[in-house]
């Protein structure tokens, strides 16, 4: 999936704006065929994100709801948010839980990692699942409204409405729900490595 | 989902750079709760994109193997692109299609439609399901590699592999899953109007 030889080439690049959170710049690109794209709008995140999966003993998941200023909906979703510079994912994933829900959890592993907007950014999203423990704090209402639990049938539910409009949230639970439903329990992503339970402190 | 009480609301606005293709505005932006969110960084895409399911009579799919500038890699996905200004998604959908394998297609109905990453854009991705037809011409060298035919088996393959990179081709390709391997056919969002074959032609 990565062979050198037929990757597009940057010929040149105009820097539009730079800035912790994102960077952009028109390239000039030269397609593996040689065709040539002379304004490639390209929008670079410095930071991945990652979503959550977080599932208690009765096979329930926790959702947040998030009034988004991008789509003025406020729809649940997993929860979900940047890694930090020098983080770990598994790590990021326990802060999110945490800060998005009040709830310790453990046992993360890393499922997939995928590029949701190819077409013209590098950002990279990776999907968590893990096992959810105590509470020990609450949400933060600056960024979320609401935090409920779903269970399979209940999140089949939002999907089959539509109403799952955000797409790290969708992505991560259709993953969820395909191993749910798999006779055989199935581990997408095999070549990565998964590791122990997160320090839940 | 759409309480209009409940929206975050846009104090102020820089705009750094316009295009046809996107829009980048620092907004100052005010939270439901009141909280205030100093330089909300706002990609703002004029344009939808539409991703196509498209399956032949033995219950295969047809993908396109993409090199992808941002990623520096060449997977395979679902037919894609942008829905053109004044063009509907459903046409979008059968022009995409033809562009990058050279197939008809018809029976195109809207599965779903989401946000891919509504923390910083307005970007919208259609999910389109439709059945292929004849071969009238062939794919976009200057875009596509390679264009290949997928049993279910073969998809769930690539997933399982953690291979399938691009956003809108897992989630596409999720969504067709769960439905093909459902009981019963299940229609992921009931509200939305599906509508006849596009015009093939």
């Amino acid at each position: 999936m990565s062979d050198d030889k037929q990757m597009p080439e940057r010929l040149s690049r105009e820097t539009i704006f730079e800035s912790d959170y994102l960077n952009l710049h028109i390239d000039r690109v030269r397609q593996p065929n040689g065709f040539i794209i002379e304004r490639f709008h390209y929008v670079e995140y410095p930071h991945p994100a990652v979503g959550v999966v977080a599932e208690n003993g009765e096979g329930k998941v926790v959702l947040c709801r998030v009034p988004r200023y991008t789509s003025m909906t406020c729809g649940w979703s997993v929860p979900a948010g940047g890694v930090e510079s020098g983080e770990d994912v598994l790590e990021a994933a326990r802060r999110e839980v945490w800060e998005e829900t009040g709830f310790e959890s453990f046992d993360h592993r890393l499922v997939y990692t995928y590029y949701p907007q190819q077409g013209s950014s590098n950002k990279l999203f990776h999907v968590v699942f893990c096992r959810v423990g105590e509470r020990t704090g609450s949400f933060d209402p600056d960024e979320i409204s609401e935090v409920g639990w779903f269970s399979r049938n209940e999140v089949e539910g939002i999907i089959e409405l539509g109403e799952m409009n955000d797409g790290l949230g969708l992505t991560a639970l259709l993953l969820w729900l395909r191993m749910a439903n798999s006779p055989t329990p199935k581990s997408p992503c095999p070549k990565t490595t998964t590791t122990s339970a997160a320090d839940p402190s």
